[in-house]
């Protein structure tokens, strides 16, 4: 892994599935292509991802499949954190192996009202265990989903306990107050929200890019947002509305969607379950806001 | 698995772990055999085993332990219920496989806040994936942990859907008007509270028994309550005793510690991350209040 501080427009990439909801390998190594030719790098088994409705080999395989295909490993992190520290060991090491970048972390998310100490235990016993100086972990606060938040405390005792191996948070919160928490108190970290939005309003302030479900929707302009001060100011409307009409429906379900519509494939919108497909209804209100918001789709014939 | 509804006093079995955490099997299988002599059956995969803290290859070897150490599988439940439907059904099968009576059926806990049909998808791959005539699913409704709630109308659901897969539910919600609405709207299934003071209350109204943490510690008397309501009557207040000494703590930590002052062995303290034992004053708190009672524990030299 690198030692350089992890910087970048990651995309959570969502997972292609089947009719039979196996995996689209090949439509997934595609997309992750498309997404680093567009300047994005790809983040494997996230939320968006679908990872935790995935199997122990699966994702393996996810990873492998990326890399094998001649993705930089600079250009990836993975998604390990499991509730069994077993299994996030034997994750985090394979992504090492392959040599991906870092990997995002969950806390165990079964449990809940679990003491801090029982939360730093977790990260303790990972990062003991992978045992590997390559390793750098993104901390991933998740607190709708996991209902176990990364709290500042938190943040503080791992940094000062693995000061090499804790590289940066992911904050899927979308609290603003806390970014600008995290970045006055942790400079050298790695601190990426989950919204470009709020990418485009910390840059300045030191955040590290991001790590957002609609870079697979919107990667170029992202990463041209991200690396150039000018073009953010040109793209930031774009970027907004593009953000905004997503935002409006569950998220995993709208992002595959879109990518239907870009990609003139219906079996994009698969989703395992609990997750489901949007509805006629949302499906026809996303569609209309899409092809108002983005370029590419302005003309496009749309199915609902 | 067996044909006729699901009965009985069931132990979710809490795993004892060595110093390094790995699983101390042989201890494992001598608590199992004590709680079947006991009269109780046993849960293993459950919340209160740690199951989510436990590799796939983990949970399988604790199945195996318990049925090649003897006990008959009409006296096992197994917890198989997985974020993944594919690890939920290898998990299923195994348990199937293994003549287990029925598995106890967590829906997936990651996401949050998804929709009934996405739920019930979950329940009907698991089930047409399995595809065996002996499958028989105990839904498990955990609402403070999971997050997902089994509603009355999944319930129902399920059960037009899938009337021989679906033999029952395990309401660890500590809802007693839940436990009283699903008694009278599924007179066919077995509902088991997760505590038997509730067992106690709900039995003369259909309850099948209970799923009930604190049977690692009282299996004797609460089997006995179960079989015959002037042993219920006597043993009530004891019953209710022992119960309410231990919810005032977190449960695992507070059932493996009562178990070490019984076995006299402090190993059976160890938990995993994300939980942690019991601190010196809880844990002093609570060996007192269980010397007081239970009287296998009175004059029984107590350390913290």
């Amino acid at each position: 892994m690198a030692a350089d501080k992890l910087r970048g427009v990651f995309a959570p990439v969502v997972t292609p599935f089947n009719n039979d909801l196996s995996i689209n390998l090949p439509a997934f190594v595609a997309h992750c292509q498309r997404l680093v030719a567009d300047g994005a790098g790809v983040a494997i088994s996230g939320t968006n991802s679908e990872a935790c409705s995935e199997t122990f080999e699966e994702r393996m395989a996810l990873v492998d499949a990326v890399i094998d295909a001649g993705i930089p490993g600079e250009r990836v992190l993975v998604g390990t954190g499991c509730c069994a520290i077993g299994d996030a060991v034997a994750l985090t090491r394979h992504a090492i192996d392959r040599g991906c970048a870092g990997v995002l972390v969950l806390p165990p998310f079964f449990f809940k009202n679990v003491q801090e100490d029982g939360v730093f235990a977790y990260y303790r016993e990972l990062i003991q265990r992978v045992d590997d100086p390559a390793l750098r972990v993104v901390l991933y606060h998740i607190p709708a989903m996991s209902g176990v938040p990364i709290t500042l405390s938190l943040i503080e005792r791992l940094v000062a306990a693995f000061p090499t191996q804790i590289a940066g948070v992911k904050d899927s919160s979308g609290d603003w107050d806390n970014v600008m928490a995290m970045l006055e108190r942790f400079p050298a970290l790695s601190i990426f929200p989950a919204s470009e939005i709020l990418m485009l309003r910390s840059l300045a302030l030191g955040a590290a890019g991001c790590i957002s479900a609609t870079n697979n929707i919107n990667a170029r302009d992202i990463a041209l947002a991200y690396g150039s001060v000018t073009e953010a100011a040109r793209l930031n409307d774009s970027i907004t509305s593009v953000r905004k009409a997503a935002e409006r429906f569950p998220m995993v379900a709208a992002v595959k969607h879109t990518l239907s519509l870009l990609a003139g494939d219906a079996g994009w919108r698969h989703v395992r379950p609990p997750l489901v497909p949007l509805a006629a209804d949302a499906a026809l209100q996303l569609s209309q806001a899409m092809a108002t918001a983005m370029p590419a789709l302005r003309g496009v014939a749309l199915p609902a």
